[in-house]
């Protein structure tokens, strides 16, 4: 065992105490009633990688939350890694069903339950500790490293590319290892190869003007929950698929490779709806038909519902409008402006007289992403990991989305792979979120080692260096 | 005109601030947040009864929020009045679009703007000041009178039939006058002389044992909205009537003396949807369609509906439940638990695998109503109406529910007649409610001469007194 590694062992508690000091900060992005804590997590990273040892160090104004930045570079002669992560978090409700508050860090049975904790504070802070403990221990680092630290993640990244381009020369780099992915089962190391890309929108539907009495109004006034849920109703067909006209328009076939991956996963389909907690639906018969859903099928998942009355008993009312909001995962090939102007297209066509709509879109949206199979710093990857959890890592898709492979590849001209230390199961849209400590002391190893290993990477050519 | 009718006059100031103080109390039924103004707003009635020389007050208990109870008897051998009213408002919700606080009673332009003073508490006040004004001018009525002021209308009177079940000697009467109802239009006298059922249930679809994200299980978890919103949209025909089966059983034929008002009627479709703030819907093509939806078809309309997020931006989250607050009016001849039965029936037959479903009754529900069209007291209101408005009011029904005239019926053996003062247009289940002062004042008139014009109408023998 190396002296880094002795170093970060003997170092764990302080870490686990950073790691909850950044947990506290409610750096929620989506909604502007949080926008302290985003500066204030902002500042908590800028601090820590001062601490760390990273020069440089800086906020990097996006147009929206700030970005942070730092590098430690070693030698202008070794390859130079961009170690990506994101500081922002999801919002915390539904509130009343956290066990302990979402801000108030707590371990319970070796995990500790915060919201950001998995997504993404813990693993990104893994890689700051693993710079630091090298700087201590051996005074430099195998290669040059350079981090960007985003705060818009969780909102979309609608600033992330503006930021990229205008960046290119600071952040130019022959490989971008991102902090931010999630492994796909706990029992089971693997390297996220692919994801799935992401459009998001609102839709609202109005009718009257105001609310009105369902007594004295209902039958003659238009109501929008109708309308929109036989709107909503029209948008996927009897198994679940989306059926909008044009929506899988310049989608390409299923990815060979990722099905050969699929049906060596031997995925136990009743076992994950006893895990979530649900009858299985009919239209899904085994594991492999699971699995291609998540991972190479699109989605258009309505994530909330609202209109109208909601408290209890009864409000007899005819509300004056109705909204959901939407996300769609994209497959290779969908374009997220094709997907989304073919809904629009398609709700503007079926809208019913009697009622206006109105769509918001979020973000620019993201394409699905793929590392290309032999890329050497992937290989780099999995080599540590087969050391540290025995066995070769399974090669997987996933179905949420990491909009940045592609955005550095277009940007920055380098390819990206994921290596992060949170488990998919760590609830991290949801109430209760986690990160296995375990997994987060062996992330710890692992970084250290990737880093070793990584100073034998290929350069690119970086026309801006 | 009457020493009664003067002293109205001259006491109008201390009227208005009468109803100014109880539209402070904030009486709202369905939400237990409000209980502290229930039991103010009660103990206010029953103070006011006594202060205008009503004996027996009390406040009765209705096994819910109590009713008030009070009454003032002349002589034995007149005829005896039963009035009907409700101290309980509508919530006040969305809070947001009150230009002034719902609870902080404001006039312009000689409407007084408060949540409850339409629907019902300036209508009830009337009554009550009639009587302190006969008994301060002539020491007597010309009646005798009881007050039955209930608190759990707006949420659909739970309690109602038991307590007058309960109370059948005490409240034992020739006729009972509803002080609740609203007139049709501003601008057109009318006596209301049918009135649609209602039954009313919330649905909840539940599906994953917690939110997911929607990234990763986007595909194959059950997302209760998309199930939700796929069974609602099978309630209504593409016309918007109602499609559940069994939904119709037992409904009666269209009444042809409504239909025949409806034509008199005259009304103007185009300017109720310039009113209302929206287009016309395709399938009403005219002011007789249109008030045929109203007041002799059957609906099923959604109050409210949620699930997931509603925050703003984005969180990629698959909600654990989906809900919809329902409320259905009936017309003649159906029966509320054959058509809570009929929905609860079709949900389950067409719920989808992957789903459990839970269907939440609110009270017992209440059979559509209408008047004896020879009742002497009907008459002698639509005499009143005439002598103080000009012309003969028209005999209209109404869309929105009063349950009480099938249950005094039930109970009492007693014919009830509706005479408010408010008009449906003055927004009572939603923001900026109102109530046209110059119809309270009318209205201070009109019963005084329609106590007046009672004391001829015919006794019923009643077994109880």
């Amino acid at each position: 065992m190396s002296g880094v590694e002795i170093y970060l062992i003997e170092h764990y508690d302080e870490a686990l105490e950073d790691l909850k000091a950044f947990c506290r900060i409610p750096s929620v992005s989506t909604d502007p009633a949080f926008r302290e804590g985003i500066l204030e997590a902002a500042k908590f990273v800028a601090h820590r990688l001062k601490k760390a040892g990273f020069i440089n160090v800086e906020l990097l104004d996006t147009g929206g939350h700030p970005a942070v930045y730092g590098e430690v570079i070693s030698d202008p002669s070794l390859p130079t890694i961009l170690v990506y992560g994101h500081y922002d978090v999801q919002p915390p409700d539904p509130l009343d069903k956290w066990l302990t508050p979402p801000f108030e860090p707590t371990i319970r049975n070796d995990r500790l339950y915060a919201r950001g904790v998995s997504d993404d504070k813990g693993p990104l802070l893994i890689p700051i500790l693993v710079v630091e403990a090298y700087l201590k221990t051996e005074g430099s680092l195998p290669v040059n490293l350079k981090i960007l630290i985003e705060g818009e993640e969780e909102s979309g990244s609608p600033h992330f590319e503006t930021t990229l381009e205008r960046n290119r020369g600071r952040l130019a780099s022959d490989l971008v290892v991102s902090a931010d992915g999630a492994m796909w089962r706990p029992d089971r190391p693997s390297m996220t190869v692919a994801s799935r890309g992401m459009a998001a929108l609102d839709v609202t539907l109005n009718g009257a003007a105001k609310d009105l009495h369902s007594g004295r109004h209902g039958g003659s006034a238009p109501n929008p929950i109708r309308a929109l849920t036989k709107l909503l109703a029209s948008l996927h067909d009897a198994d679940g698929r989306v059926s909008v006209p044009g929506f899988l328009e310049s989608a390409k076939p299923l990815d060979r490779a990722i099905l050969t991956a699929i049906d060596a996963a031997d995925f136990d389909a009743y076992a994950y709806y006893r895990d979530i907690g649900s009858p299985k639906p009919d239209p899904i018969e085994n594991g492999s038909q699971l699995l291609v859903r998540q991972w190479l099928e699109p989605t258009l998942e309505f994530n909330g519902i609202f209109g109208g009355y909601q408290g209890p008993g009864t409000k007899t009312v005819i509300p004056s409008s109705a909204s959901v909001k939407i996300t769609c995962r994209l497959v290779a090939g969908q374009k997220p402006n094709q997907v989304i102007e073919a809904i629009t297209r398609y709700l503007e066509t079926n809208l019913p007289a009697g009622y206006s709509l109105q769509i918001e879109r979020h973000g620019p949206g993201s394409e699905a992403f793929s590392v290309d199979p032999d890329l050497p710093g992937l290989l780099a990857a999995e080599d540590v990991l087969s050391e540290l959890l025995g066995g070769k890592p399974l090669r997987v898709a996933m179905g949420a989305t990491i909009p940045i492979g592609t955005a550095f590849r277009k940007h920055l001209g380098a390819e990206a792979i994921f290596f992060s230390f949170s488990t998919s199961d760590e609830d991290y849209h949801a109430p209760n979120e986690f990160l296995r400590l375990s997994n987060f002391r062996i992330g710890l190893l692992a970084w250290a080692r990737l880093l070793g290993r990584l100073a034998d990477h290929p350069k690119l050519e970086h026309a801006d260096r």
